[in-house]
């Protein structure tokens, strides 16, 4: 199956069927994915409104209405409980199960977010002729927990995660303004070479991802990440939480290029 | 006074002790107004919904804490109970009454939307060379309900308010790519030259402000206007809502340059 080329709801249905399980890097090539935390609607006010107070990591694509699993607006006919290869469940902050299928623990007071995801950048660096690095190197991108508080909102706060890609002098100019035109993606850099400014100790050993080679004269560059409302889940310890596995992500049927203005 | 030239918080001071009382076009130059809605918590996540389904109409400047009139982010020791020249009461969609001051009618589960005004944007395209016809005709901008229904959530639903401005021909991109970089305050134009596209009859009747004059060779450039919020009010009726009174906005201290990417 060629599954870089296949339409998104072709590959929603093999995900649905379990005949798909694994990360969804490379899966529908030119189509955007998302990010996922669902909470009870008592804790929907105060998440929306920290997505609203932090836009760059946590950029909103749909959020879904309350007790319904079907979106509307970013992809045809997805159950967003059994359309995500891989959830993760935290119960008070702790990560207590993962599930391919998050049907049974469905409730009618649950809202979905979905959240923009860099891959739909990448895509756009990619075609400017940027090096991606961590795609160079088939890893999954590095990522950091900065010391970068966040705008807290009723019961949610934390320190943002940045992800990070080593870019060369002549190029970073680019990539800024290839991302600053796709805010529903992350936006433009949080940090330009100095990883020790946002309390990044060690480049070379993220929180989460792998890491990647910086070759010399490059240049780290970091962006907001979406695995931060993972790192606010865990620091605000919600009672119940559903979160997509990183990586394991929804594809959904918009585009990259209609993220940009 | 010279009140075009003064600081935000001097000016907030004076309508706060009640000695200014009317519209605040002209006043605090460079720096953003915003409108206003505030609704009980019950109704917040909603209205909040609302506003990131409709970025372009309800542009989210900043949301108070539940219950706290101070705001803490666009406007230094504001009480938005107090420090805005009129206010407007609406009970199950009716106008029941207009204030100086709704500090009496404050109460502990209220919440207040400050959303990005049209003000912020002309002033740079009057920096650009661009003529804004009701500024210069001395009038309230024009405004019309349309046939656009925005994004519904929860209990919110309606038509989007617009505003026009006639541009010559050879103003129209520059307006439209001045505007693009400016999302927080209705971004780009939504509909340019077809004004019975959208569900205008007559432009020389406008539903809100004043008709202007649509000069031979110019065209009418429509955006999405923050009286939006009003017209959901009205069609969506909640028990309690206060706004402002339309033209009577909060002066912050964010300057217009600081709303750009």
């Amino acid at each position: 199956m060629d599954l870089a080329h296949m339409a998104p709801y072709e590959v929603r249905k093999l995900i649905r069927d379990k005949k798909i399980t694994g990360q969804t890097s490379g899966m529908c090539l030119g189509f955007a994915q998302a990010n996922l935390a669902i909470l009870p609607k008592e804790l929907a006010y105060d998440f929306l409104l920290f997505t609203q107070r932090n836009p760059k990591p946590c950029p909103i694509l749909e959020v879904s209405d309350v007790g319904d699993p079907y979106l509307k607006k970013i992809a045809k006919d997805c159950n967003i409980a059994t359309d995500i290869p891989k959830y993760r469940i935290y119960e008070k902050g702790v990560l207590t199960g993962e599930y391919n299928s998050v049907e049974r623990f469905w409730r009618d007071d649950l809202v979905a977010f979905l959240i923009g995801c860099s891959f739909s950048f990448e895509s756009e660096l990619l075609d400017s002729g940027i090096t991606v690095r961590h795609i160079e190197e088939h890893k999954n991108v590095p990522m950091y927990l900065t010391n970068i508080d966040c705008e807290p909102a009723g019961v949610f706060s934390g320190k943002m995660v940045v992800s990070m890609r080593p870019l060369p002098r002549d190029q970073i100019v680019k990539a800024v303004n290839i991302t600053s035109s796709m805010p529903r993606v992350h936006g433009t850099p949080i940090q330009i070479g100095h990883p020790e400014q946002i309390g990044i100790k060690d480049i070379n050993k993220p929180d989460f991802g792998d890491a990647v080679t910086v070759k010399p004269g490059e240049t780290p560059v970091f962006w907001a990440c979406g695995v931060t409302p993972q790192s606010i889940m865990m620091n605000s310890k919600p009672d119940f939480c559903i979160t997509h596995a990183p990586g394991h992500m929804l594809i959904t049927d918009i585009k990259n290029t209609d993220l940009k203005f």
